[in-house]
């Protein structure tokens, strides 16, 4: 189950960025599974990971390989997370760079490692580093659609975004291009599950970096399947330069308006292949006091196994809305203020039911597919959106049922 | 779906203590529904009420009346909520204790109302009022059994715990007696769904109150079903003194010990009942920094939807397990020293797979019915205890059918 269209994207190729994807059969022969993902060597690269304790070993690696500077290569598998692996997993990370950094007459440091799938088993080396020639050999600028089925696990679909624009008062077009995947084990911490965006634009590794916590914050940090942060969370931008046109102060904004829209859209595109999702939730929670507040409350909300039971019955259940409201843990929740729409029909004012409502009224405004949860503090002026699914038995069988 | 035997025990009356329960049609025509109980006049009661900022009116009201001092007659209703009902509900609770008020002649606020249900729908007042007689008539120190029928919701089963005991150097014997109700919507904050428990031993009403406190944060605050903290949580301690035996500071410990054992066996009767239940999951965190730490570690494990969907499935799936513990918050976490435990099988070591774990090891603890996890944080001395759930199919499918 998923909700939305699903259509893949056009996806305009990144000057300076190129993708090759192999068939490595790390977990199922003959399905993609291996990416290696060639920058340009004037490439600025930013990069957010998981803030999970046990973060898996490619996420140490990954981070430790950073430190010396700007990456060459990314280098992922799915199939295995290479997580709860100990040193062996660390040894494995590290080797697969290195095979790939000796194939490419570069340095191991200069490769970037990641890994998802399922934790707590060694990654089958033989199989990863046998695909690593074959992955090599496909590198292109048009391998995105390719790469795009490469990354994912128990997602039904590939997930693409892709954006051409120009800045204000100039002529030359730029390019955002990225892939994600993910759609269980999903509430990231400043990352997403995996998420790979490029730009031909000039970027300095510096304000690249703001520019990802910013988009970041503002997508991949607003969406929850399941509250649960994975262990090889990891989102990479990464800004080749190519199209000349450079990124400072003056135009930073603009920039970031068109990032977010392409960071937006690939973060929906979790939640709307969300395990188990037969509805699209965008919780929206105004008038709080402050940007935390109104985050506080929205996962609340978009958290509770009972809100998620009753959207998956298309049940106008707003009781368990104020619950979950209600037990968010705001200081001095003024109750009586609170209002709750559903899909623009008014359901709750002045913390009960509003006069206006019908239950046939709340019945029609659940049947859609996508379903805005608006919640009205009525106590400030901070607005915030978390996006998530519904909870359904589909949910409970594929997690029941994965890993056997 | 549930686990355990489910046998109701032998309840022990409680002298001074007296239940009475009608069919008041609140809901369904025929089933029980309204609960009178009367305390004897030298009865000390402690209460302790939901943390939700959106209490419902009886819990409102219930707290102004119990500050005019110790109550005669609880008086309980399932099947509405009367919650999200604003001033009306207030109105209606007040009016309520009122007519029982004025029955037995005394004030209104002798009387502590309670309601369980559906949140959102005014309360049904004739019918519930008609019953007030019925439920006063059959007044009597053995009605235990009929009230826990008389209390539940979702609930598939009665729920009590009795106890008779005597402090050392007496051959007095001192009575514990309760009844609860829950089954979803359950991670009480403070108090659980609804719980009441009665002694006849003579407690001053401030010991009384540091009693419940200490037991409830033992049991009713250490469960999780769905971690939906409802609107209507209450427990209520009645210590009616008919024993003659009194509880201070030098038997004080004794007392709480033996409440404990009552508190604790309501609480995991509740879980045993949650809603789909087909695992009793006891999260035991050792060797923590604090208190705090244990808990919080526990009931991040106890709330993850990906935890709980493989303990449906019997599955040893401890990537998860250390996923919950890695993003549960814990400062300066070192992974290298986290074991777990399932059902006594070592399966995590040092942050990773033990070497003596196989899978067959780990199949065969998750057969029972009963599964502890233990996760030992080898950090300090604190250990904590949440009780839980696993998600089956079942839990989505009552919550995405009640109401309709």
């Amino acid at each position: 189950m998923a909700t939305g269209s699903g259509i893949f994207p056009q996806m305009h190729p990144v000057p300076g960025f190129r993708l090759g994807t192999a068939c490595a059969g790390i977990k199922t022969p003959g399905r993609k599974d291996l990416v290696v993902m060639e920058l340009s060597e004037s490439t600025s690269v930013a990069a957010v990971f998981t803030q999970n304790a046990f973060c898996a070993a490619p996420v140490t690696v990954a981070k430790q390989h950073l430190q010396s500077g700007a990456p060459s290569y990314l280098l992922i598998n799915t199939g295995n997370a290479n997580a709860g692996t100990g040193e062996i997993g660390l040894a494995d990370a590290q080797q697969s760079c290195e095979v790939l950094a000796e194939l490419k007459s570069v340095t191991a440091n200069k490769i970037l490692p990641f890994s998802t799938g399922v934790i707590g088993e060694p990654l089958p080396m033989e199989k990863l580093l046998g695909g690593i020639p074959q992955a090599v050999e496909a590198l292109n600028e048009n391998g995105w659609a390719d790469a795009a089925e490469g990354i994912l696990t128990t997602d039904t679909r590939p997930k693409g975004a892709s954006l051409q624009f120009s800045l204000e008062g100039s002529t030359d077009l730029l390019t955002i291009t990225g892939i994600t995947k993910g759609s269980g084990m999903i509430k990231p911490n400043m990352a997403t599950m995996l998420g790979f965006v490029a730009t031909d634009a000039q970027v300095d590794p510096e304000l690249l970096h703001r520019a990802l916590h910013l988009v970041a914050n503002k997508s991949f940090n607003r969406i929850t399947v399941d509250s649960d942060t994975s262990t090889n969370d990891a989102v990479v931008l990464a800004a080749t330069g190519a199209s000349g046109v450079v990124i400072d102060e003056s135009n930073f904004d603009q920039f970031v308006a068109n990032l977010e829209i392409v960071f937006i859209e690939l973060a929906q595109s979790i939640i709307r292949d969300g395990e188990g999702a037969s509805k699209f939730v965008s919780v929206v929670v105004d008038s709080a006091v402050d940007s935390a507040e109104a985050v506080k409350v929205a996962y609340c909300i978009a958290e509770s196994p009972l809100v998620k039971t009753a959207l998956a019955a298309s049940d106008a259940n707003w009781g368990r809305i104020l619950a979950a409201v209600g037990r968010a843990g705001v200081e001095n929740l003024d109750v009586d203020k609170v209002s709750v729409s559903l899909n623009q029909v008014l359901i709750v004012k002045q913390g009960g039911r509003a006069a206006s409502y019908t239950e046939q009224a709340g019945e029609q405004a659940m049947a859609p597919e996508d379903i805005t949860i608006q919640v009205s503090l009525n106590r400030g002026t901070a607005v915030e959106t978390v996006w998530t699914t519904d909870l359904t038995y589909e949910y409970v069988r594929i997690n029941a049922e994965y890993r056997t």
